[in-house]
């Protein structure tokens, strides 16, 4: 991260012991140290519009797009709120609940029979391309900033809203709920929503709820 | 290596112990174990007809032309014989005498600030553009048509489910009807949705809309 300039490492339930005894390489002293852990990806993401995982793509059915790196970054760039680029472990990359917060994937082009990446080597093959199409063109960013992305925090409480109609409204059972859940958490990140639409929809789902109630 | 689908992995004079007991990761087993070791960079590129060599390029006074590796991998895949990209070691990358064998250097480019990389994420992003320069030609469309956008009757379908759904929830009143209307209309239009979702939207208003008559 330091090596490309970034600094805002999150680390979503880490392994303690490792955590705490994690050096850095010369001259990333400052970004391990200003790392800040959080319980849930919820929390963690809570301030990004965008939000970016990273997969090998393999066996897992992937609900959300998935791009090249050399491509998708340019989504990134060019995104005017705040990118978080999300990793998963080392051992078990992300999981289904984790994928269900991102916008959208991006997958670094691997040879087919050794997929996957150790996790610092990804982490900087990423950040590389991210940087390398920025210097490649320029692209100012968008001026509307009510057009931007909904942030993490706005698009959670959407999903529960609506998971709280879907529940009320007998669509969920138990035996579907989680998967619901993920579906529906995908989906409004999936959405082209704009900050502009969250008082809308906000609204009508809680017309909604209230006529449940009635 | 293995990510990136190389396997001749030539290493000078290594440190024997932490040789010897490198693990690889998954799928790079193979790379490791037909390593072959060599006394002298001399011995070592013996048979390439260029060599590469990789530098933070600092302090050194460097006598070879350097590139950043975005251009210079180019070089590389156009070379018709053998090529040797060859890095140095973690603490004081390649000395004077290594960079001596070398036809030209290559540098990524790093914040100015720390410009240092660890050997593996520096050979991992060094491979990745040699790759990804090699592959960079448009990719094609998605194939999946289920993934395309939705057809102009479902989304009206939906517009339509929606109002009413908006309509009997006591949403929409008669002075806002219209302008309601059109919002919603382009709302849909303007989603990312898929004829995926379809179904999965249909489903949820209709639930909805059968609650609303208990």
């Amino acid at each position: 991260m330091a090596n490309f300039g970034l600094d805002d490492l999150r680390v979503v339930n880490p392994y303690e012991v490792a955590f705490r005894e994690a050096v850095s390489a010369v001259g990333g002293a400052h970004v391990l140290k200003s790392a800040r852990v959080f319980e849930t990806v919820a929390e963690a993401v809570a301030d990004c519009s965008l939000v970016v995982g990273t997969t090998a793509a393999q066996k897992r059915e992937l609900q959300q797009p998935i791009e090249r790196i050399e491509t998708g970054m340019q989504g990134i760039r060019d995104h005017a709120g705040r990118v978080a680029l999300m990793f998963g472990s080392e051992k078990f990359g992300l999981s289904n609940d984790d994928l269900s917060y991102c916008h959208s994937l991006l997958r670094i082009p691997t040879n087919p029979r050794t997929p996957s990446m150790n996790l610092g080597q990804a982490v900087a093959v990423c950040l590389y391309e991210l940087n390398r199409g920025a210097a490649a063109k320029p692209s100012g960013p968008r001026t509307d900033p009510m057009m931007n992305g909904v942030e993490g925090a706005d698009a959670e409480q959407l999903t529960k809203m609506l998971l709280d109609v879907l529940e009320k409204s007998g669509y969920t059972n138990r035996i579907t709920a989680v998967s619901t859940e993920h579906k529906i958490r995908r989906w409004v990140r999936r959405m082209r929503l704009t900050q502009r639409d969250v008082p809308l929809l906000l609204g009508i789902l809680r017309q909604v709820l209230w006529k449940f109630e009635e």
